[in-house]
Formats: C-alpha cells, sequence, structure tokens
C-alpha cells in the first residue's frame, strides 16, 4: 500500500522548497571558495532572492491543507513510531516555524548577511571592528525581529527563539545549566594540567611541511575515514566549513599551517565528520525531514568525534605515523607515533576558538554564549562588543586579547546572522564523548582497528544509528536510542582526564 | 527627468528574472568545473526548476502590461536612436518570444539537457554514440518542439526558428548563402597551402611544457591583454567555454596540453576575448538588454579577434617570445619569434573543430550546420548522425573519422540542447575580420603596439563601440557601425592569405 496522494504532495511541494535551498547553498560555498571580489554585490541580490522564493514556497497556503490533511489522515498519523509520524511532526514544526517571518524579513536578512560576511571577512584582515560594527547592528536588529516573529515562553527569553532554529528545544537556561558545572569542572582540569611539571613536546606543532603535500596527506585521511570523493569535494577557504547542497554532493573547506600539519589535519577530519554525516543521509529522502540532519548539535557531535575521540586519539596514531613518513619521507622522520600522539594533545589557552586543544575549546563558547545573548537580549550593544569581549576572556582564559582580529572579528556566524548557535558546538562535544563510549562498548576491538587504519566499523555504527535517520529523532531522543541515557558531561570530562592526564604526568 | 516609473518596474522585474538566470550561469559552471559526479542528478533539478522560474518571471501577464505602458509613452519611444528605445524593442522581442513557450516545455528541456551532458561527456569518453543517441533523439524531439512555438516565416524553415535565438535575424537561406561561396574560396586557399612545397616547422607544437607553468603563463596572457581578475576565474575544463553570471563574475575555462602551450593558450585567449566583451557590458545595466550582449555571432567576434588576429599575429610573438623565455627558460631557448609565429599558424586538415587551425576551421562549422539543419528539419534520424557526419568529413576535409569520440561526439553543443548555434562561429569570425581591419585604420601603431605588450588600445576601441553598447544595436547595425560595411567575407580571406601564403611560400 502506498501513502495516501495528499502525503506524496505533500512531500513534493516541501522537495521543490527544498531544492531552492540546495541552490543557495551551492552559491554560498562559490561565495566562499570560488566567486571573484566583484561578485559579492550580485551574489547578495541573488541569495536573497533564493532565501524569499523558499520562504514562499514553504509557507504556501497548499502546505498548510496539506499538512493538516495528512495529520487528520489515521494512516499515516496512527504510529507514533513510524518514520511517517515523524515526518509529519517535523514538517509541521518547520511549516509553523516559516509561517511566522514575513517574507521581507526573510529576504532582507539574506541581503545583508550575505554582505556582512564580505564585510566581515574584510574587517577582520584590517583588524577593524568600526568596518564590521553597522553590520552587525543590523544584523542583532533583524534577528531581534525574527525572535520576536517566533515567539518564546514566558518562563524563557529572547535568544531561546533563534537557538530553537538551530538546537530543538534548547533553551538559554538549559544551556547556562550546563555550563555552569562544566566550566568549574574543566577549570580544576586545566588548573592541575597548567600546573604540571611534565608536557608533551611541542616540536611537531613547529615543523615545517610542504602544503602541497599536507594537502594530499589530508585528502587521503579523509577518504580513508568513510568521506566519499564521488559524492564531494575538499577545497580550501579561510574558516573551513561544510557546505554542499545534498548527500550526493558534500563539498568540505579546510585550510593550511605550513608549520603544523595538524591544523589543516584536524579541520580536515572535522569537516569530514560533517561530511560523513551528509553523505550518510537517505538520497531517497532528499529534500524531506527524514533526509535531513536532526540538529546543529548532533551534526557537531561527529564532527567532534573523528576530529578528537578518532584523530586525537594513541590509536589513530599508530597508523598514521607510517602514513606520515609515506607522504613527507625524511622530512617526518624521527618523530615517534607517541610523540605525535602527545604534540596533538597540547593544552595551551589561546585567543582563536577553531585552534583551542580539546580543554579549553569549550571556555571559547561559554564566552560567545553570554555575549550573543546579551546582544540580543539589547543588554549589550554591538559597539560595545569588543570590550565586552575581551573583559570575558581575562574571566574565562586568562588572556590580554591583543587586537579584535584575534578578538571578536575571528568568527565568521554572527556576520551571517547566525545567533543561538554557538552553544551547539558544547553540546556536540559532549555528545560525541557520549557517543564513542557507547561505540566502544558495542565494537569489539574498535581503537585497535583505527591503529591498523580500520575506521569502517565506527562510521557502519554512526551511520546505522544516527545518520541513516533523518530527523526521526529529536536531539535528546537520539541521544537515549544511541547511548542509553541522556546527555550528560561526564563522558567528556572522563575522556578529558584519562587522555590528558597520563600525558601531563598526572594521576 | 527620471524614466517614467512604467519603465522603472520595467527594468525591474527584467532584472528580477535575469538573477535567476545568473543563478543558473553558476549552477552551469559549478557542473562543468567544480561539482562532483554524484550531483548530477539533483543538478538537474535544480537547473529545470530555475529555469521553470525564470520562464515564469519574463513571462508574467503584468511584465506585458508594463511593456505595452512604455511603448505607448512618447518620451520613452520617441527617438528612434535613443537607448531606452533601443531597449524597449529588444524586450519586446525577449517577451514576445519567451511568451510562445510552454513552462513544461522550459522546464522539460533544463531537465533533458542537464542530464544529456552528462551522459555526452561519458559517451564521448568510451566513444560509445549509442549511449548518447537517446538523449540526442529526446532533444531534438524538444528543439523541434520549441521551434513550433516560436513559428517561422513562410520563406523560412524550422531551423530558423531556433538560430533566432541566438543571432536575431540569421536564416538558414542567408548562412548557405554566406557559406557556399565561402566554402569555394576556403578550398582554393586550402589547395594552395596543401601544395606548397615550403611550410613552416611544427617543432614548437611537440615541445613538452610543464603544465603548471603552462597555467601560469596563460593566465598572465589573460590579465595582459585584459582580462580583469578581480571580476573574473580561470579554471580547467574539458572543454573551454566563459561562463558566469555577470560582468563582475566572469569566468572562463581552459584546458592544456602538455606538449602544446598553444593549444591552451589559443583557447584561454579565445575565452579571455569572450570575457571582456562580458565584463566590458556596463554593471548599471546588469540584468536589462543594455548589459547584455548582441548575439553569439559578434560574441564570438571579440574571442576569434584575440584569438586569432592577436594571438596568432608575428606582433604579438615579438612581445611573447621574451615573455615565454621568462617562465620556461632554457626548455624553450633556440625557438625564435618568427618560429613561434610560423608554428602558431600550420594549416593541417583534422578531426577535431576546437583544434583547428584558421583555414579549415569554418569547414568544421559547414559540416555541423548541414547535420543540425537535417536533424531539425526530420531528415536526418539521430541514429544516423555517425553515417552522417563521417559522410560529410570525407567530402569537406577529406579525412577518414576514426571514432565517434572524433567525429560526431566531440562537441557539447547538442547535448545542451544548442541547435542554430554552430554557423555563429563561422559569422563571427568573418566579423572579427572585419572589425580588426577598422581597428587598424583607426589605431596608429596598433600591431607595433601588440609588440611592446600594449593590447589596451584594442580593448578600449572595443570597449567604446561593441561591449559598452549592449543590445542597443542588432548584428548588422552593429557591424555596419563599428566598420562601415555591411559583413563580407572579404577581409577573413584577405586576413588568410595575407598571413599564410608567405608563410607557405606563396604569392
Amino acid at each position: 500500500m502506498g501513502a495516501p496522494a495528499c502525503y506524496e504532495s505533500l512531500l513534493e511541494a516541501t522537495r521543490e522548497a527544498h531544492l531552492i535551498g540546495a541552490t543557495s547553498a551551492v552559491l554560498s560555498w562559490d561565495q566562499e571558495t570560488m566567486m571573484p571580489p566583484g561578485g559579492v554585490e550580485l551574489r547578495s541580490r541573488q541569495l536573497a532572492q533564493l532565501a524569499r522564493l523558499q520562504h514562499e514556497l514553504s509557507t504556501a497556503e497548499r502546505v498548510g491543507e496539506l499538512l493538516s490533511q495528512c495529520e487528520a489522515d489515521a494512516n499515516l498519523a496512527a504510529d507514533p513510531a513510524s518514520p511517517t509520524t515523524a515526518a509529519l511532526r517535523e514538517l509541521r514544526r518547520d511549516y509553523s516555524r516559516a509561517t511566522k517571518l514575513p517574507a521581507s524579513l526573510v529576504e532582507e536578512l539574506a541581503k545583508v548577511t550575505s554582505i556582512a560576511q564580505h564585510e566581515w571577512a574584510e574587517a577582520r584582515k584590517a583588524s577593524d571592528f568600526s568596518r564590521f560594527e553597522p553590520h552587525l547592528k543590523r544584523i542583532v536588529e533583524l534577528n531581534r525581529q525574527t525572535a520576536a516573529c517566533f515567539g518564546w515562553p514566558k518562563s524563557g527569553e529572547v535568544w531561546d527563539a533563534l537557538a530553537e532554529g538551530y538546537e530543538p528545544g534548547c533553551t538559554a537556561a538549559q544551556v547556562e545549566a550546563v555550563f555552569t558545572p562544566l566550566r568549574a569542572q574543566l577549570q580544576a582540569i586545566l588548573d592541575r594540567i597548567l600546573g604540571a611539571t611534565q608536557r608533551p613536546s611541542n616540536r611537531f606543532n613547529e615543523l615545517p611541511l610542504n602544503t602541497d603535500t599536507q594537502q594530499r596527506f589530508v585528502r587521503m585521511v579523509a577518504e580513508r575515514i568513510g568521506f566519499d570523493f564521488n559524492r564531494g569535494r575538499l577545497d580550501t577557504s579561510t574558516h573551513p566549513f561544510c557546505g554542499g547542497s545534498h548527500c550526493r554532493d558534500v563539498r568540505l573547506t579546510t585550510r593550511f599551517s605550513p608549520n603544523c600539519l595538524l591544523d589543516g589535519l584536524g579541520s580536515t577530519m572535522h569537516e569530514a565528520g560533517h561530511g560523513m554525516y551528509e553523505q550518510g543521509l537517505p538520497f531517497d529522502q532528499c529534500g524531506t525531514p527524514l533526509g535531513e540532519a536532526v540538529s546543529l548539535g548532533i551534526h557537531e557531535s561527529q564532527s567532534r568525534l573523528w576530529e578528537n575521540q578518532v584523530g586525537r586519539s594513541r590509536a589513530f596514531w599508530k597508523w598514521g605515523t607510517p602514513q606520515l613518513a609515506q607522504f613527507f619521507g625524511a622530512a617526518v622522520a624521527g618523530f615517534p607515533a607517541e610523540e605525535i600522539y602527545g604534540a596533538a594533545n597540547i593544552v595551551e589557552p589561546g585567543y582563536i576558538r577553531v585552534d583551542a586543544d580539546e580543554a579549553t575549546y569549550n571556555m571559547h563558547i561559554m564566552v560567545r554564549f553570554q555575549l550573543e545573548r546579551r546582544l540580543i537580549s539589547g543588554d549589550l550593544d554591538p559597539a560595545d562588543l569588543p570590550e565586552a569581549w575581551n573583559e570575558l576572556y581575562r574571566v574565562y582564559l586568562h588572556l590580554e586579547v591583543p587586537d579584535d582580529r584575534r578578538g571578536c572579528l575571528q568568527d565568521v556566524h554572527w556576520s551571517m546572522g547566525a545567533f543561538g548557535y554557538f552553544p551547539t558546538y558544547t553540546l556536540g562535544t559532549l555528545t560525541a564523548a557520549q557517543m564513542y563510549e557507547a561505540a566502544c562498548r558495542d565494537i569489539p576491538g574498535l581503537e585497535a582497528g583505527f591503529g591498523e587504519g580500520q575506521f569502517a566499523p565506527l562510521r557502519e555504527w554512526l551511520n546505522a544509528r544516527v545518520h541513516s535517520l533523518g530527523r526521526q529523532l529529536r536531539p535528546d531522543a537520539l541521544c537515549r536510542s544511541v547511548t542509553g541515557a541522556s546527555l550528560s558531561a561526564e563522558p567528556f570530562l572522563r575522556h578529558l582526564r584519562s587522555k590528558l592526564f597520563p600525558l601531563y604526568g598526572l594521576s
């Protein structure tokens, strides 16, 4: 028995709107990787037009009618555990959110952020916040308008309305409840590590290596861990990201440091983790909720897991060290696996989030969460951002930020209009550790396999439990389904302690 | 005094439709240069959707109403020589053509050709016409339907309806009237050259040169002749083309032969000629007829002129030879300018159009014109194309085509759905020679300047007379305005004889 006609029509309409989004995604990727500088003005108009068209298609009255018909159909809504019921739940959620926004606001936001991203990049190059400030001001205004359209429960706050778009169910109060104790425990770990007398050698992170060879090496690793280049690409951009338009066209970017292979490798494994999630979504569900990722937090769990639990593990470097020798020859002679493993796990508070180690990374996120919460509530004037940023870096990381390039201009997110996004990095980090503990329980000899270059068991395990499901489960339900428990910071803290303390001679 | 409100609204609607076309252009470029193989299926849906949306916007009733209002406005239509009057004339033409096509046909053609291009590329690789045949059959059918929608005058034929889309006013009868005598005169020139006892040395065309350095060299040349990389790119693709979405984002592709620098250089200068036309269109008119190229024939005149009149000239190589030495060092020592100039002008009948010399090139076009005319009229079954192709190569070029890869599968055009396109290559070739004679009359010391690497005078002359005008003049009027005469084959034949005969020791 096939699905009722109203359901088929609903999916068709959804796919049609999604197709416009897929086109926007290609244009956005192109803007970051390929577009000549002169293209920026018309590109912002293209993206604004597509945002408006997608919004029109997503919010068409007919979609609402079809949704109601489907919801009234006993065959479709009968089994709460069926994928179809889940798809209808998610379609209703998306429709309800989209119809709250006027098309003019959607278009304006797309236009403003396309230009702001370009201005942000220029401002960052020049370390000139004043160039970015008016754009940030406008983006904050538009985001506050957006939040007002969505609304939020009385018990919540304006930031929640935006966060919901990235992480269903996420609120500032919840995030704070996770972050406050996590910060204390991280600080305790950091205090011990920074006070240790033993530390891993940094030599490997100061080794100049040809960037063309680095490029070939990280591509080999991405392919080996399971990223499919028949359905994807890897390019270079200022800010690494995973883009592309659907599971058969996934586009990673990375960047290289001439003196630090691990920078480019870490970015690549991180983005490949995102990419394997995208590639693992079912193509026959493309353009429907069953062909989409659950949330940014879950997405980030996949990237973190490959970057940190795999890429910074002893087992990975048992396999990786002889591979390095094949690519770089004499240049890497004299670096045993154990030394590279140590170099990959040095803890050092720094200004730059994307360069941060696993122990300090979440401190950067906490700073951003505080600031964006205040920007969006109206407590913090965008003009005062640099000062507020620098003050929080003193408090959280005991650092004096030298300039805005290494301060509040370092991240692209706000210029893209993304507020409520940052905490998903930490949620993803915690989820990664918790899923990885479950994978170690489920898969005998998992880490021994890494040592032999065998990564397929982990990828397949994740594919079956996460990737292939699309949005069937919400983040909390998925976490319980995969790991048997709700999200907790304990697995992540265990991961840090058990890896870092021995490297720093601590017990 | 500003333009009337109806005119402003009309332009706004036109720009909106054009913007979708600009997005399609980025996606098409991406498909040929960047997209992973897995992307093809969804890409065809994206392009079909955009084609439908663009068609909807272009043919909206409101556009027709605004057009009629503008045409009735004495201030707008008063002066037949004003740009505004010309813009209205072209807008009416476009609207009238677009409204003749049903949206379903536009969408179907976009979808079929996006897949067909991929299948053609695979068929060509395997030299397997049977793989491409069903797609060609379907494309011919859809093109015949398209032609039937447009219609054609009683005195004309079905092919004319399609050619009008590429070259306003072009008919098969006119093309034949140019091609028949041209073929006879070309044959006479070829007979003399192929019978000559002296010929230039081919040594330079057999010289292996590093392709990375070739890439840097051709990029330098493109920039030197005037292609602006702030508003454009140069990449590599199987089939060189000039794409991109507007005058500030123009994207050239080229390809390289390890043993023949002149292949990659010729393609690059050719595409840069197209690119400089696009970059020379006025950005403030982007999306209106005054910001668009006149026709494919005029476009081709710009590419041919830079490729042949400039790039294969003695003066160019006076400048180019020492440049070569700077890039390739000892590898090019022992090649005087005169020898490279000779090598750039060797006449040799071959199978491949894009590799053809100036004397045989148009024979390839004549073959394609005959075949597409018959395919579209229904006289030639697509299944019989390889046989018919090979027969015409015997007649026109006295060659036995060895396989379909080097035969009827060599060109992308028909897989893109482009019928009526090929003759514009020859019209462009003739126009290039005629414009170049006019430039030599107008600009004192033009060729001496090439010898010093000065190309700006020619580019500026073309910009003022051709590029900056958009579609103000139709092809024939433009030719008269630039050269003082209607299009004739004589300048091209003079160009061939005066260059080639001395190189072959003929008088």
